[in-house]
């Protein structure tokens, strides 16, 4: 890829990462905290992950004042693409309606499977932590097989533990045995549950509910990675005396250079297609 | 699942050994070519696969005279499902058109899934047959990251190959390198593939034509599992000295007992979900 | 296996989990510091790990005077077998003259074998909590390939990690190529120090001196896993910036559960084995 | 590693390898059956493997004539090291007697556990070849856990098949479950054995004998790969119509190319322990 001229623009220790990532790469970079709000010489403008906490004012922690979403787009210019991560679909209107080519790295797929990485190793890290007994030859349960079950399950596998796969669709039963984990029809959960000592949730519904809990043993660790409100009723497992932990952020809590990493190829890649 | 009367329809060896495992699990099953055609007793009808070669008659390998497709529907009734493998789009209408719910086993994804296991371990069979050198450390590239890639994939890494797989999407870069194989881009193919000693082709659709085939050494072994009329241009590869093999219906050839299992599996799948 | 009479000598909350574990298998089990030193009802005596830490007294976590070892072998008769871990030389002779069957089951091979895999989960534990890039994709360096580097290279593997083990023999050399590690020769190991992102040191003698410290980039996480004095010159490793982990003792710390699981097991294939 | 002066005495296609592999490194290589057994040129002297059929003449698929050892060993200097394979005892010390430096590459460590690797695919290929079933999903019994049985269970492994794993020692029972195989005790394997599709034995003592036949269902395939006379009672086994095939020289046969290469690393190792 060719030098470019990037402005990182507001943001946490990630977005530093990632413009010293961008540094090394042979790229010049401003730093928004540092050189201010003047994106003249820049080509790309690259916001933080997420673009805002209160849909009003940028996510910018290393900035002394409040900047407004408003403030940030006025000062773009509509030849000067505009990457950022989990923008607000109001936001993306109103760049629009600035003519600003605004682009959320955030949905993209290979951003999405190569973060699983480092989610997948922090739900392990907890397991670590928290079980008195090893991964290795325990049963894990994996609920979900998205990118995230995916990864999980094949990281468990790696460590040795008995994985186990509860999923929805005959295909992800077929794929499961195919991987050598043992399958588990999400309507045929209760059933299983019981046998298993690790349970880790990747389903952004409420599928450990009152009924399936009343069917885990007190020993079980129960680890919920799904974003807010998660699929565990925390409330009941509490008063069943079951361990639990709704883990977020992994990524960036875990692995923070690889999470820039991830943001940095996801940002060449759109780069790279659409010719910026 | 509740006991059944099966009709166990025409089809090679693979059919009676889809009969056998129905008899074992319980079932009472008929046989076209012993009981005849009579289809009075039985709940279920099980065709072959294919349906039919010439797409009139049934593919009936034990039948001393040739059966009309149309003689088939004319005995089933409304009430009795028809389940078959790849049924042409014309029976499908004519079935509908005698009422007849019919049902091809061979559309779902989770047959198409467990059959890119024995098609995986007959592509390998030919790669330790055909190659000179290990599969153990040896360069092995997997053009296509579907059912058999992946799966076809896994095995070789099992086995100890160095897994290259090339596909089109930036999603499937990022699959193959959680994964822990290289990725290659597919237009960048002829950069990449002088260094294989063994090809595996799963796209059905010319990828390793004229040009490519003349970045490919000589030594390597070209495999090519796809579809009629597969993914090499077989003459240019010829004129090379480039060894190719088309190999064509693995399951059946490589592991019938496995393809009948599958077959077995994906129709109780059928039955379970629509309340047969 | 007969159920047998069991007591369960001192030791730590590792003990009274192996106490539980005899237990739930049916035994029937005393434990010292509830029933007292009266061991003539008991076929067994299961000593703790280690026997003793001053060679004088028992490690006996769980009673309010000292015991001493003397005392101990007193009481036990010469036709009950005393188990116990790490057993100090002096201690063996004297039980021999006591007649007494003395067995040091953390000498047994099996126990070691097993015992490795809570360490290598422990070590991998620090490595996750410590580094800012995730294992997946990280190059990590095992050092030694007994069996703790044989196990921690194995998980590693199975999470993802470029995979290093430096070892001194050719043979070792020819075992980490055919698992798809990449093998290094201890003597050439500056060489190639360098490129790691994480070092486990398994190795109880100093092989991470001052002159190999100063091949190591500032980021490398030194993790040492071998037991005192360790192989790491940690002084020159503070002076030089590198951040250094000393673990030591993980499988009682993470995984105490699993670490009396192992004990039970040794404990009964001494017993079958000696048909006790 | 300094270019020597290499003559490739005698041997078969695989010999052909090691000549051109080594010419491909840079040394000068002359070839006996080409050049004539004048050895004055040549710093080191490559034998054949095995090094005599007989015990008298040379292995030397090339040559017209018989030659006699003694006359190999007469024309060779006592500052020339001969390197052959499976040098029979009275080979070694004749050729003491004459003052020559003779080394059996195949007595080293590092060469049995390469070779393990084509054995393995080998053994595979002919699983494959052979079952109606996958590999994957099936009940794969390795008797033995010695250089062949562990690379055999481990490319079992990765194919996906139940990798089960006899041997007689605690220690490798330990082993085996770090590994995630099912490890089964020699002693109780007539309890085992019914439930295995593929038998691999590589332990070169009877232990398939009419016993443990008689345990076996008739459907199970039988391969040995040990040494003559193998662990299989054959006549046996054919009595009761159990599949049984002894394969013998599989690296030679499956991979000549990659055999060719672990004999030209471990004929560098010696010359680079020995510094000559």
């Amino acid at each position: 890829m060719k030098k470019k001229n990037f402005m990182v623009l507001g943001g946490d220790e990630r977005n530093l990462e990632l413009a010293s990532l961008l540094d090394k790469d042979g790229h010049n970079v401003l730093k928004s905290h540092i050189h201010g709000l003047d994106f003249r010489n820049s080509e790309i403008i690259i916001g933080p992950l997420p673009l805002s906490y209160d849909n009003k004012t940028l996510n910018a922690h290393f900035h002394d004042k409040k900047i407004s979403i408003e403030t940030v787009l006025e000062k773009i210019d509509s030849n000067q693409p505009f990457i950022a991560g989990k923008i607000n679909d109001n936001h993306i209107l109103k760049a629009k309606e600035y003519g600003i080519t605004i682009i959320d790295y955030f949905k993209r797929e290979e951003m999405q499977i190569l973060n699983a990485i480092p989610t997948a190793e922090g739900a392990i890290k907890i397991a670590l932590e928290r079980m008195p007994i090893t991964l290795h030859s325990s049963n894990a349960l994996v609920l979900g097989f998205g990118r995230i079950g995916k990864t999980l399950a094949s990281m468990l596998y790696g460590i040795g533990a008995n994985v186990y796969v509860a999923a929805r669709k005959y295909s992800d039963m077929a794929w499961i045995r195919s991987l050598r984990y043992t399958p588990i029809l999400l309507r045929e959960l209760d059933r299983h549950i019981h046998d298993m000592d690790v349970v880790f949730n990747t389903i952004p519904s409420l599928v450990l509910n009152k009924d399936t809990l009343s069917h885990i043993k007190k020993e079980t660790l129960v680890i919920d990675v799904a974003s807010k409100p998660g699929g565990v009723d925390f409330d009941v497992a509490d008063k069943l005396g079951i361990k639990t932990i709704h883990a977020l952020g992994l990524p960036g809590k875990i692995a923070p250079v690889t999470a820039a990493m991830v943001i940095k190829e996801t940002i060449y890649n759109i780069i790279e297609e659409r010719g910026i």
